[in-house]
C-alpha cells in the first residue's frame, strides 16, 4: 500500500464545506499544517476561534506555503480564481475543488499548462447552514465523492486526492464533468429548486407565519429544509448548470401536471399508479 | 384541575399512527385497556407480538367494550365507517379520528343524532413508513394537533380528547374543518405531491438505479423521503382535499415556472430574489 506523507493544506473558503474539510483532515491526520484563506473577516476570525485552521493568510501566501490547495468557495469564484492559481503553482503542488458543478470549472482551465495539477471533485455532502460555525465533524462520512475527467490529471495528484477522500470515509466515483452535471441536476440541484419553490408557495399564501409554524409537520420541514440554503453558493450553481436544470425542471413540471390532472379529475386509478411509481424510490434509497 | 379516569380505548387500525398512539397511551397511563381492531391479519398479529394492544377484536365487539373509539384508518374508510359507528354507540362513548382531512369526514356525520360524541382531530405527525412495526415511541411529542368544529362536540368528549393530546405532549389548536383542509393542503399535502413528483422525475430519467443510489446526498433524501409514503393512506387524502390541493398545485407550478424563467434566462438578480424570498422560511421554521 502506497504511503502518503502529511501535507500543508490550504483551504480556500473556510465556510460550511471548508470548515468541515478542516475537521476531517485534522481528525484523519492528513495535514501537517492547515492554512485558511477567507475573505469574510468574521468567518476568518471564527475559523481561528474554532481552531479549524492553524492560521489565516492571503491567497498569495497560501499558494507559496501549501502542498495542496482545496477550493471550497462558490462555483463562480472557482472559475474566476482557478486560472490564476494554476499560473502561480509549481509542478508539485496539487489543486482540487469541491464545487457542485464541473463543466464550467473544467472549461475555465481547459488549456492551461498546469491543467494536470488540478483534480475536479464534488463530495456529495452539504447542509442548509453556512459559515465555519456550521462545520460538522462527521461530514462526508459514508457519502460519495465524484472525481471528474481523471485522464486530465497527473497521477500523483489524482492518487493523493483519492487517498484523502478514502481516508475521510468517502466512496470515490469517476465520471466526466458532463456526466456529473447531468446527474447532479437530477439528484441534487432539482431538490433545491423544489424546496425553494415550495417555500415560496407556502409564503405566498399562508399570510400568517404562526399558522405555518404551528402546523409544520416533520414532512413539511424535511421537504422545505433546503429552502434555507445559502444563495451565495446556490445562485452560481443553478446558473452554471442551467441547461441541464432546465431540462429537469421541464420534466418535473410535467410530473406535477400529471398529479394535478389525476387529483383534479379524481382519477383514482391514475393517481394510484403515479404514487406506486414514486414508491419505487424505496428500492433505491434505504 | 379536572381528574380523568383511565378508559378502555379501542384503536381502529393498528398501523403506523394507531400503533404509535398505542405506545403513547400506554406510556402516559391513559388506558385501562387497549383494544385493537385491525383488518390486516398480519398487522393484527404483529400488533399483538409487539404488545401494542391487549387484544384484537371485531369492530362490533370494540364498540361494545370501549369508552373511547380512536379511528386511525385511511380517511375514505373513516367516512365509510363513522356513520355506522355513531349509530351503535351510547351517549357516554367518545369517538375521535386522526385523519389528515376534516371536511369530508365531518360532512359524513353532519346531521347524525350522535354527532356531538365525535371529535374530529388531526395530530400533525407521521412518517413515510407503515404498519405496526413502524410505530414510534416518541410520536406526536411537541407537535401540534388540530381539533375541528369544537362547538359541534359534547363538552365531556372534547375535554377528554384535549386532556389525552396534552398528556401525550401535543399542542392543541382549534379551527374549522374548512380552515384545516386549506392549511394542510399548503403545509402537508403539497409536500407529499412534490416528493412523489420528484421521485418520478428522477426515475423517469435516471435509468441506472445505481447512479441515483451512489449520488443521492442527504438533500435529495430529505426532499424525496415522503415519496415512500403509503398510497393506501395518501390516495384518499389527496382526493378528499382535491379542491384545495389543486389551488396549491397551481401556485406551486407558477413558482417553479418563475425559477425556470430566471434560470433559463440567466436572470441572476431575479433568481437571487426568488432564493432570498424562499430563505424567509428560516424565520418561521427553526
Amino acid at each position: 500500500m502506497k504511503q502518503f506523507s502529511k501535507k500543508n493544506i490550504a483551504i480556500i473558503g473556510v465556510g460550511l464545506i471548508g470548515g468541515s474539510f478542516a475537521l476531517r483532515l485534522h481528525e484523519k491526520k492528513l495535514a501537517h499544517q492547515l492554512i485558511g484563506v477567507e475573505a469574510d473577516e468574521q468567518h476568518a476570525q471564527q475559523a481561528l476561534e474554532l481552531e479549524l485552521v492553524d492560521h489565516i493568510c492571503s491567497l498569495e501566501e497560501a499558494i507559496k506555503e501549501a502542498d495542496v490547495l482545496l477550493l471550497t468557495i462558490p462555483v463562480n469564484e472557482i472559475c474566476d480564481l482557478l486560472p490564476s492559481i494554476l499560473d502561480q503553482i509549481s509542478g508539485q503542488q496539487i489543486v482540487l475543488d469541491a464545487g457542485s458543478t464541473k463543466e464550467a470549472i473544467t472549461r475555465s482551465i481547459k488549456d492551461h499548462p498546469n491543467r494536470k495539477r488540478f483534480v475536479p471533485t464534488h463530495p456529495m455532502w452539504g447542509t442548509e447552514h453556512r459559515g465555519p460555525g456550521a462545520a460538522v465533524q462527521t461530514a462526508f462520512q459514508s457519502k460519495s465523492v465524484v472525481i471528474c475527467d481523471t485522464a486530465d490529471c497527473d497521477t500523483d495528484a489524482l492518487e493523493w486526492v483519492i487517498h484523502m477522500y478514502e481516508k475521510i470515509g468517502m466512496q470515490v466515483l469517476e465520471m466526466t464533468a458532463k456526466e456529473h452535471d447531468i446527474h447532479t441536476a437530477y439528484i441534487s440541484h432539482i431538490s433545491h429548486i423544489t424546496s425553494f419553490a415550495l417555500a415560496n408557495t407556502v409564503l405566498a399564501k399562508e399570510q400568517e407565519a404562526k399558522t405555518i409554524f404551528d402546523l409544520a409537520s416533520s414532512g413539511f420541514e424535511s421537504t422545505v429544509r433546503l429552502a434555507k440554503s445559502n444563495p451565495g453558493m446556490w445562485l452560481p450553481i443553478l446558473l452554471q448548470n442551467k441547461d441541464n436544470i432546465t431540462e429537469v425542471l421541464d420534466e418535473h413540471i410535467k410530473q406535477l401536471h400529471a398529479f394535478r390532472t389525476a387529483i383534479t379529475g379524481a382519477e383514482s386509478e391514475q393517481l394510484l399508479q403515479l404514487i406506486l411509481k414514486a414508491n419505487q424510490i424505496k428500492k433505491i434509497l434505504k
